[in-house]
């Protein structure tokens, strides 16, 4: 069974309400309409259950659009020149979720767009957005997709361990090309939601121990290769990060690495990446969230006071934010189906409000044991809060999508629930658990829809089935 | 991040050696051939890989079959007339995994299958399994659900709620039909693993609870209307069982209640449902997982003499295993790429192998910590043993397939690696994440190879997509 499942329950609180803020939960266009329904990018969200209907995920264009662009303007302020640094680009991590107008949208906006697949790297080339905008990571490359990466100029592939320095060479070569190249160093900082841990070893898949000084092999072996180009070192600490204090440690030590190399071999890399994992509010119980300002302020600072002390020149660095700007975008409106009042052993109630959805659209609650709120959509309500679970259709008594909230009393078959901050890795981790068709991606905007993603179909899934 | 990635490693312990039984690992097919690749219904894994790609799930059909019938004639054994019992049926559930030639095959071999929602229900019927011989579940069912199932004459809905006792009366009455129904009743066992502990209230979503008086509200509401006909009650305690006690105590209170509306309303119910939950073997650490012989007659001990101290005819009886059909049925064949040596901090090592999947098509490791195992499928190896983990190539640290087994030193790129036991919730589970198509299932047997389900292509996925 899910450990989701036996987790102890958050207090119930009620979803905040939408304010217009972009470090709140709700996708910032979100209001509550004259008859209090709520109102997503202008449309209703009756009509969009009407039309499309539920599960679906709504998306606001013009939230996630102003994301991105915060993003892309703050790191451009912060690392201009005349604040004594080299520039900034911002790749949108695609794997927080991808489609061919989400990568057109966050690239017009300004954003580059990182890829970890031959799959996401192909939806961003389908986008129009150039190889040169776009970052191809992974552990374990095919040869298929460091050679598609290669056809398409992409402006660096990140390596990931010795061998791959060897792979993406002879395939360079093979191609008269010379390859762009990053490398991703470990530097023992481990953070995820308010703090953060620096080991001298790490014991996870990713990248080249700075310690053991692998990292610093791969950087000498590539500088012996003529196919390959050293563009720069990359970290990455980890995921839903709210205290910024883990990029310092880690920046210190990639530019530490980069002050050597050009010590020893007179070589002084032009880039680096210090990654993403900037956190999101998904309750109202969420610390705020830091604002792109805030990272690139930080990380600006740090740089700065790095490369001063190293006496370096500053580089150019980059970022790479995925969560914190499609998370929030979005919300997952569903329809209430049964409702059901369950006596705990504590005396106490609660109640189980179903979902026409669950953990086929959204696996957080059980594979991180994330905690989401919500809130009944199409009405408001006077009824007393009660404390409530709204759980799925799935067979599986850990099908949660929030453990705990307080909803009213009178929520009942048939009421539009709309749960916020669904935007990254929802649809992007969705599965057919049970055989149910994945949910649409509807982008709003200015009161119209455009369907994202259409909505899976019985068929869509038959396709595949050889009978 | 994961929870799974925190967990610490089980003892790094080889594959178990293929044996060639049913409670075993491995599809009982499975055999090293003679320069030591593993062979499965006869096909040697190195042609599956060349002709089919990896990774992929590979089917032992004589296995599943053989599963499948093994339950039918167990359970017709222990529960003849002769017996002194009033018949059985096996139901396979179609969660763990349900393709059309499954459904077909379980079906031939005496089974009828379980369903949850309206695309397994699709699924099973297409097989040309008679709506009579299917059941359908759900906490949630919608009455789109609710409507196909009475249309197509299944044998039994499971109500798991007062409300649904209205909807299907009213669905059922609409139609001029007679709904059978079985109402789910949580009994307050919960199991799994190798225990079970029994409360008076169940803090979770599933069925009617016989502590407050809901199960017996919903019988008498059921027998209150001419549109619905009351089968029986149906129990499921939980997953991965090991222990069958937790059985007994359930199956008391099921029939308890039996006889208590027999005694209060002359109504004998004929039948009750004793769920499933079998556990497997999925790693050689585990304990021997009880055959279908010893669930059946577990289970016919305790109806016999729970019957006999009620002083009430016995019922038929059903259950509905499903990994325990499915599960070491199959294993999973993936291509190593990237090996890398990392140091730990107690200064020991651990060898991160690399393959070609990962969490997109094999969750359980994140989701519910779940062990499993692996060995070189292509060869065999005289190099020392290593602690390795196997981990996929998605873009997180979560992703981990094997968190912990004994892998020859000399494991290298474009070794295949099998894992078996991935049956049940390895498909059926399946996501797109990082946008990796989903491989295919393919069922061997007799040196022949089917494609069951095939392999997704980028095309699929953006088939989806409208750009």
């Amino acid at each position: 069974m899910s450990a989701a499942h036996a987790a102890a329950p958050r207090p119930a609180e009620p979803a905040p309400e939408p304010d217009g803020t972009s470090t709140g939960v709700w996708p910032t266009s979100v209001r509550r309409g004259d008859d209090g329904a709520l109102v997503v990018g202008g449309v209703d969200v009756r009509d969009l259950a009407v039309e499309h209907g539920t599960p679906a995920y709504v998306l606001d264009e013009a939230d996630l659009r102003g994301r991105a662009r915060a993003y892309a303007r703050a790191f451009a302020a912060a690392f201009a020149p005349e604040a004594g640094l080299a520039g900034a680009d911002v790749y949108y991590a695609g794997k927080a979720f991808l489609s061919v107008a989400v990568a057109r949208w966050v690239h017009e906006e300004g954003l580059r767009v990182d890829t970890a697949t031959g799959g996401e790297l192909a939806v961003a080339l389908r986008a129009g957005v150039p190889g040169a905008h776009i970052g191809l990571h992974g552990n374990n490359k095919s040869a298929e997709e460091i050679v598609a990466a290669l056809e398409h100029g992409v402006g660096r592939i990140v390596v990931d361990s010795l061998a791959e320095v060897d792979v993406v060479a002879r395939l360079a070569a093979e191609r008269g090309l010379r390859a762009p190249v990053m490398v991703r160093v470990t530097t023992g900082v481990h953070a995820g939601g308010h703090e953060f841990i620096a080991t001298a070893h790490e014991d996870q898949k990713f990248g080249l121990s700075l310690t053991s000084g692998a990292a610093r092999k791969a950087v000498d072996e590539i500088l012996a290769r003529p196919d390959l180009e050293l563009v720069g070192l990359h970290s990455h600490i980890g995921s839903q990060i709210m205290d910024l204090a883990g990029f310092e440690v880690a920046a210190r030590a990639v530019l530490g690495l980069r002050a050597q190399v050009a010590a020893d071999t007179g070589y002084l890399m032009p880039e680096i990446d210090l990654g993403g994992g900037y956190g999101i509010a998904y309750t109202g119980a969420d610390s705020t969230p830091p604002t792109p300002e805030e990272v690139a302020a930080a990380l600006a600072g740090v740089v700065r006071r790095a490369c001063a002390e190293l006496g370096t020149a500053v580089p150019r660095v980059s970022v790479e934010p995925g969560r914190s700007i499609v998370g929030p975008s979005a919300l997952t409106l569903y329809t209430v189906g049964t409702v059901k009042d369950v006596q705990l052993d504590d005396g106490g109630r609660r109640t189980y409000v179903s979902v026409d959805g669950g953990m086929s659209d959204n696996i957080r609650p059980a594979l991180y044991e994330a905690d989401y709120t919500a809130t009944i959509a199409s009405r408001t309500s006077a009824a007393e809060p009660v404390a409530a679970r709204v759980v799925g259709k799935h067979c599986e008594s850990g099908d949660i999508v929030v453990r705990g909230v307080a909803l009213p009393a009178d929520v009942a078959a048939g009421d539009l629930l709309a749960v916020p901050a669904t935007g990254a890795y929802g649809r992007s981790m969705a599965s057919n658990y049970n055989l149910v068709p994945r949910p649409p991606v509807l982008a709003v905007r200015d009161g119209a829809v455009r369907v994202l993603v259409r909505r899976e179909t019985l068929e869509d899934l038959l396709a595949l089935d050889q009978g």
